[in-house]
């Protein structure tokens, strides 16, 4: 293994991304679930893509996103997801590796083929996801590598994985063998349908196991059923040790028991394609923090992470976020 | 079939692109032959790939990205090229389909993987090509469709064609149907290496066979072993009934046997990678060309196409250039 001990941990679906920029008007002819993420099966996926521009492929899945930000910022980041031996798995374990994290998992040999994400990007910039998750949604409990997992200071779960049984127990796995390791648990709450489908389960988790969690306005609003952010807000404090709000523009709040931290957002230039914000902004914090960093220097690094995604096409880092991060002049606080 | 006739048929590789950024140290530790196109072969690729960042793919293929542009001034345009029946073959069709060309071939059900193609580009914007051809260098005369070549005004082969001799006789075979039936042939010389490695075929074929060349400097002057520019345009007045010959940020030259027509180069804004450059001016200059523009119009829809090309990473035009063209003001004359 290349480094003993990782900063983070990630445990998510392994997912290739197939992206094109639309019209508005194909999120409504096609009854798309605009800036959502839809699980779609194999024969909506064919009719969805074939009525689709033409598209460019990048290497996604929301954790696996978050790994390789965090090793654009020298952190280093092992992963845990599933992926057929086809070209689209292939694609994804090259990418990953590439990008400096640990992903050790074997192709499988058997199985569906490797998960596909088609997005469409609309002109306000705003993604619309559709997932067949193929082989990514039989992650098993044997798949988590207690090893690996036990090695992370953080291991850090998708919410979407809470989607299918097999896979919610290999996450249980890893929280467990986490808290046995003395390592921080996190949990992205993914997408505001997925915390309606799971909320109950997240509630528990956000009371009980997760130490930090990161969500969007909406998905935390969501969680605690509620329109008032403030309420919301004021709910996660009593619950996990430190909550991440992402707030788009307006930037990032940071909360635990103690503060209230708001951190600006940045940009790079016009907002091209907002796939992968809240993944690096997860990055950008998890390296801030498990690096000593304190809160507000953490979430600042998830800014700058957001900000180099949302300004080109395709949901990873396309400059080192190290070298980027030492040419933004820090925020006035 | 969508149309009875189309403006051009094109012959040639079809290859998906995957496509990284590196510096130039990249270049040299992994001796590549910056600029060109170098085949290689899968074990050759396999390593490459292993050592390149992470990447993104997109079809390409010379012919089919010129077919593409083609389409996208609304031309009708058709391809032939060979591709596998795996997840890279299914991005191909998807992608020219999608982008409106004709392309009924069916995916091969058995042979080698999808041809891919990787392809670092450096900091100059320039593109070093390392082509696995896999299947697509196994067209042969019976993947020729006679009737759909006898459909086009103009077929457009490339010379990459040339360097595998099953594909020589497709495109051979397919020349002659579209003499018989009274289309003009096009040829486009694709790199310096691959004018070397078949000059004296080449020479036969421009002298011959073919009514329209397309070439850059460096590939005309390759062809007529001279280093004096105009020696070469002199010499090949006599043959091609058209020659236009690339040159970069200075635009192209148009040459028949009466007239030397110099066209203005077009730029959208910074340079990022000149991949698919030749293509997108030879979708423009075809598109003009079968549309009965005059031939420095011709010219100037291959300067506007070209110039999207390299405003953005990836080989086919990211908007509709019919639109674009509408946009940029007609250039002195």
């Amino acid at each position: 293994m290349a480094v003993e001990r990782y900063d983070v941990v990630g445990v998510g679906n392994a997912i290739v991304d197939v992206i094109a920029h639309v019209e508005d008007g194909f999120i409504t002819d096609h009854e798309l679930s605009k800036g959502a993420m839809t699980l779609i099966d194999a024969e909506r996926a064919v009719g969805l893509y074939a009525s689709m521009p033409p598209a460019i492929e990048a290497s996604g899945g929301s954790a696996a996103n978050t790994m390789a930000g965090i090793a654009s910022f020298g952190g280093a980041a092992a992963y845990v997801g599933k992926v057929r031996q086809d070209q689209l798995g292939e694609v994804f374990r090259h990418d990953l590796r590439a990008a400096g994290v640990t992903y050790e998992q074997a192709l499988a040999s058997e199985g569906p083929p490797t998960a596909r994400c088609l997005i469409l990007v609309t002109p306000d910039a705003e993604r619309t996801m559709n997932t067949c998750l193929g082989i990514s949604n039989l992650l098993e409990p044997d798949d988590v590598d207690e090893r690996l997992v036990a090695a992370g200071r953080v291991v850090y779960c998708e919410g979407y994985l809470w989607d299918v049984e097999s896979a919610k127990a290999a996450i249980r796995k890893a929280m467990t063998v986490a808290k046995g390791a003395g390592a921080k648990v996190a949990l992205t709450l993914s997408d505001t349908f997925c915390v309606d489908r799971h909320r109950a389960e997240f509630l528990q988790l956000v009371e009980h196991d997760v130490d930090i969690v990161f969500a969007n306005e909406a998905e935390i609003c969501s969680l605690y059923e509620t329109t008032d952010l403030d309420e919301a807000l004021r709910r996660v404090r009593g619950h996990a040790e430190v909550a991440c709000v992402t707030r788009s523009a307006a930037g990032s709040v940071v909360l635990t028991a103690d503060e209230v931290i708001e951190v600006p957002a940045w940009t790079a230039g016009p907002v091209v394609d907002t796939t992968g914000a809240g993944d690096l902004y997860a990055a950008g914090f998890l390296y801030g923090y498990t690096t000593g960093k304190d809160l507000f220097s953490a979430g600042w690094y998830g800014s700058i992470a957001a900000g180099e995604c949302i300004s080109h096409t395709g949901p990873r880092p396309q400059r080192s976020l190290a070298e980027l991060f030492a040419e933004v002049p820090a925020p006035v606080r």
